[in-house]
């Protein structure tokens, strides 16, 4: 050993504290791709006081329910939501066992690429074509055609695969969440079928955690083998005031957090807050242009009227900004 | 000390020691009340071998999904349904606000204690019973009149409290699935809403995992506060063909153990064993008429079919004999 060595050493120890410290600081902040602002400390406000027995705000663990609505709150819904654009594709791939699609609305606009023609028919166009690409399989079909299309669709702006269009600060929130004893839950007006799928692996919500519209389904053997065959009538529509009753027929127990972006969640807000105690309500809006989109009163997808900001002011329920509160949208941003 | 004592102080280890040992022996079997038999060692077999890593039959945590019919299988159904009892005491309880009911039926008979007259109307009388005593409130409204009614109410033969008609060996059960990271939910005939008060308590089942037959609800705004209102109107019914759409629909995996105790777990257990792999299919057999009831196929409730039991034979689906199988039926014995 040269005389010095231990000089050399000592700087290695210090180099090494001063990593390892940076690391522990970076590993601390569960929330970190969050500016430090009003919206991040209102969730580890929240968080803080109804995790702390003998306080006045302590939540026991069955109780912390937190639901999340998901187009738009835990991944984009830009150009049109994701499930639409399933849709959309299946239409096509089904259109040479359609011939009379060719000129029947909404498939017609819908195969010439006339997306605002489609969105023109409204929801009785959406959900015709959500039945024709939804219905007349089983269960398990359905899912596999789900997972096939989620392998190679790629979203139409960031040429990424759509599983990865999802906010990265709301995966450290649900992360966060979970970490702190809650069960976190979808509620969404999409599909609970076109969700299942992949929910486990991407936001690490389990199938019994999800809860979102559906049809119909009836048991029936085929070849004496059970199956679940999807039929082409709406079961109930998870969206606006059906998100309480949603709720409340899945998890049986009021959130006592739940978080969207639109006019669709309001009455989850509302309801989430009415059980009184410690509440938090947020709403994701999407006023970033340049990183993500920027739409809300005007837009026919993920509407944020003026009256429901009214009514979030009102009522103190948290508007994240995500020009401001969120550091990072994406993961794969550079 | 006088001479001997030392003597004394050994006799009193040994004897400690072989009370610990025989506590111990009791604490390492999980299913006590379970007599050593075929139900039992299917129990067991089929825990060890879903559990053992490297296993071919080795299921991810996640998936260990067990599904459990509530009335004859985890608590008792006889004279008759519990919540058929319930119904009665709230016909009785409201009659004065329904003088029609006395030349009405089944409000009729009901009123006159006649439950052969109810029965006879058939599925039909007994929707009309449930609508007009589980319809027309809010959901907090109903979920307070069922504590009140359990925190009073005696079964008719025991003089117990409805939630300690129980069945240990089936407590035990979910237990010992439980501890091997099982997770379990009831998927009942029974109504959802009149289950979720207490399950959590009785079972250790939270009401998020309460799958059963329901009414519509509706969402509205009552003095500026949110209330789900109950609606006169079917939404779902749990049973039969519909239990694997319910546990499709709430849980969206499909169990890999399934137990029942009657026609309407038919389906169920269909479903299961159709997931291939290592399953477990059990079926409650009620011919205990000491200790419980005896029925089987002629009881109009809880029906154990003659084909049922020819296909529970056919498929190897264990038939659990309460009288041969259990030790002991409820806590409260002797």
């Amino acid at each position: 050993m040269k005389p010095g060595s231990n000089k050399h050493i000592l700087i290695y120890i210090v180099a090494g504290v001063l990593a390892f410290a940076a690391m522990a600081a970076r590993a601390a902040d569960p929330l970190s791709s969050w500016r430090e602002g009003p919206a991040k400390q209102a969730i580890v406000a929240f968080v803080a006081k109804v995790t702390k027995e003998h306080s006045p705000d302590f939540v026991s663990i069955p109780e912390r329910i937190a639901t999340f609505d998901n187009d738009g709150t835990l991944w984009a819904e830009q150009p049109m939501y994701f499930q639409l654009l399933f849709a959309l594709d299946r239409v096509k791939a089904l259109a040479p066992q359609h011939p009379e699609w060719k000129d029947q609305e909404p498939f017609a606009s819908l195969l010439k690429g006339d997306m605002k023609g489609v969105l023109e028919g409204g929801e009785k166009a959406i959900a015709e074509i959500v039945m024709a690409t939804h219905a007349g399989m089983t269960t398990a079909e359905f899912e596999q055609t789900v997972k096939d299309w989620l392998a190679t669709a790629k979203h139409p702006k960031t040429g990424r695969p759509y599983t990865e269009m999802v906010y990265k600060p709301m995966l450290e929130l649900l992360a966060y969440l979970r970490e702190n004893h809650f069960k976190t839950f979808i509620v969404s007006g999409g599909g609970i079928e076109f969700m299942r799928p992949w929910t486990e692996k991407v936001y690490g919500i389990p199938p019994e955690q999800v809860v979102g519209s559906s049809i119909k389904t009836k048991y029936e053997l085929r070849d004496g083998k059970p199956v679940l065959v999807r039929l082409p009538e709406i079961n109930f529509i998870d969206d606006k005031a059906g998100k309480p009753v949603g709720i409340n027929s899945h998890i049986g127990r009021r959130p006592i957090a739940a978080f969207g972006n639109s006019v669709g969640d309001q009455q989850m807000l509302e309801w989430t807050q009415a059980g009184g105690g410690a509440r938090l309500m947020m709403l994701v809006h999407h006023d970033d242009a340049e990183r993500e989109w920027a739409y809300g009163a005007e837009s026919k997808i993920g509407t944020f009227s003026d009256a429901l900001m009214a009514e979030a002011k009102q009522q103190s329920w948290v508007v994240i900004s995500m020009k401001n509160d969120w550091k990072r949208i994406f993961a794969f941003e550079p």
